[in-house]
């Protein structure tokens, strides 16, 4: 068919209202009867409907609402992920921060740092927030490494499914992790037990992207043989890394190109640098050696500008729907088999005492319903603090946009 | 701020593996840390990271996944509903309709017809279902029409809750009605006892739009004091039809003037046909009579552009996700807080049983606190109200006050 052709095909249902004897709807007795017609208009009629401008509706609505996105940073001290996620988005979140000392980071436990920033691009809003895991791996036992990181996760999806399951949906915020870069140090030989034993814990949970960290004390033949022994040892150890969608057919050669390198670059092998260099005129993100100048978004130098396209600019929404529609759709379906469970024994034990005995009865569904509803009055403390703060910071731009 | 420029606030949160205790995540505490970081990045330097693409990504998903729209027409036969949605979507639904005879018409009762027809228009493909009520006030009894349209309406909300509230989303189809047509027949004087009936029982679970139907009966003097008196009555007997969205201050002239036509032309006064004439040499859909002929789609012989450009073109988005967050989150609020009372006459019940005695044990501090915390989360939510009037007052007076 082509384009410009309307065609259609028609189902028809009727219910009857003969059948209904009651007022609710549930006595709605339907009758199916379904025909296909398909229309075959006459090209020279003006045959524009006009809900072709759908998607133009969604665009236009989506840039009012703006966009969020969560970005989980994982790999040992030392890997540059500061540096990278300050080189994907140009920015400089980590300008006052304090290397902790040895003895600091041998004691210290892995922990969660969340940062969060709001951005603005051609009219376009993001919400960008960076949960970093400071101490990762810097302990002598790594075990509750993963287990902090895993939490975290989940503890995002426990309080979306709470939000989504309360009575005031209307202002609800998306804090679940969208995306993991998981950082691979050069010098290894191919994924160490840490690695595997982290990705093992998370991969069902969040998308991992695998990203080769300073690439640049690799040569090209190296950082080949270490991407073919990661994809292996993924292969191996049946780790399911994020997958790039399929490309549609209908895309033009170009997409098509630019989305074959992508995949092909998987796992990314990347430089960073917070340094701005010149080089022949041009101001670029680079690293200085004796022997020359590495150029960050240079693409014979590094995958960083794959990574940071593919990130951001063709598939950042496609992270987030993965996240809805397989991995939080996942966990909600774990939390609902969970809950009747518990309802169901509830259940039983209540009908137990109300034939008689006196046990104690300890989570019932009022009690979940608490729960809930002080979940719910604490989210709008936090919405009308920010709201307050907005007023505030918005009464003060416009005194001083009128002073001037 | 002008476009291009990036800033930032950035939010710090660590969340303390030292303090956890447990495996759980529900142990892991929280230390808030705020700092606000601004960064104003040199204009100079490459700063385009990427996600301004954002709006395009989603643009490009909604294409792939498609579009479905249902719209339901209520009003009596002989008002050319059929018509009308044959004009709009240029289609030819009724083709093969009996008309039935009058004592067909005398005898039957409401019912609900259901069609849908998969169109396509430049790539975008829209599942349509259009929902008839043939019957409607045909009888002399009136009474049970608008018991059926609700019920019908009510049943895909309900449809919709339990799916939402299933295991299984991955494949959810959304049948909730998003626009109800409402034919006002054009030698009413006003609206009559049934349409105010009617639209009372409707009007807070669905978008109305009101038309007048067969508009080519009245002069425009008298379609200007039929519309006159029927804002008049909606607005007497406070019925809350479909509200256009205010528009965006940064919207083109073109679209504003648009905008501005639409809102004006409420309620739409129509004339549609099935008939292809040609007006010099133009194929286009009208009546021909005596003293000339009615092109449907001239703006100065009716609204029927009027009313498929807001429908199709620039509004259908919005009647959708006014349909999803106002009338479904209602609707939706209405289902938790029956099945809660339900569970908490459940929960009196089985508690007076198991103390085994007769008294009335309704009343607990559980069920006490319940209350006091629904009470509080009404409090707060209309805080919340207020401080968004007030934030955007405030905007608006600011812009007024720099635009001056």
């Amino acid at each position: 068919m082509e384009k410009g052709d309307s065609y259609a095909i028609v189902d028809l249902n009727i219910c009857d209202k003969d059948s209904e004897k009651a007022d609710s709807p549930d006595t709605l007795k339907k009758i199916p009867l379904t025909t296909v017609i398909k229309i075959q208009r006459d090209r020279g009629e003006r045959d524009y409907i006009g809900f072709a401008t759908l998607p133009e509706q969604v665009h236009r609505k989506s840039v009012k609402r703006g966009f969020d996105f969560t970005l989980m940073v994982v790999g040992e001290s030392g890997l540059g992920k500061s540096t990278l996620i300050n080189s994907l988005f140009l920015g400089d979140l980590y300008k006052n921060r304090k290397i902790s000392d040895v003895q600091d980071r041998i004691e210290k436990t892995t922990t969660i740092e969340k940062k969060t920033m709001e951005i603005e691009e051609r009219g376009v809003k993001l919400r960008l927030t960076i949960v970093d895991t400071p101490g990762f791996g810097d302990a002598i036992n790594c075990e509750d490494s993963w287990r902090v990181c895993s939490a975290y996760v989940d503890e995002q999806f426990r309080q979306y499914f709470t939000d989504e399951s309360g009575l005031n949906r209307r202002h609800m915020q998306d804090n679940r992790v969208h995306c993991c870069l998981y950082f691979v140090p050069p010098w290894a030989h191919s994924l160490r037990q840490v690695d595997l034993e982290m990705m093992r814990r998370l991969h069902r949970k969040v998308n991992i992207v695998v990203v080769i960290a300073k690439a640049d004390s690799l040569t090209a033949a190296e950082v080949k043989r270490l991407k073919t022994r990661i994809l292996n040892d993924l292969d191996e150890y049946q780790i399911q890394v994020y997958q790039f969608p399929e490309c549609d057919s209908d895309e033009d050669e170009e997409f098509k190109q630019q989305d074959r390198e992508l995949k092909a670059a998987a796992p990314f092998a990347v430089v960073a640098s917070d340094t701005v260099l010149e080089i022949g005129g041009k101001r670029v993100r680079g690293r200085q050696y004796p022997w020359g100048i590495v150029d960050v978004e240079n693409p014979r130098h590094s995958d960083f500008t794959k990574l940071r396209t593919m990130l951001i600019s063709t598939h950042m929404q496609d992270l987030k729907d993965v996240t809805q529609d397989v991995h939080y759709e996942n966990f909600r379906a774990q939390c609902i088999s969970q809950i009747s469970q518990h309802a169901m024994r509830e259940r039983g034990k209540l009908k137990r005492d109300s034939m008689g005995n006196n046990t104690d009865v300890v989570f019932t569904d009022t009690d979940r319903l608490l729960l809930q509803k002080d979940e719910e009055i604490r989210r709008m403390q936090d919405m009308l603090t920010q709201m307050q703060q907005k007023l505030k910071a918005s009464d003060k731009k416009h005194d001083s946009i009128i002073d001037v």
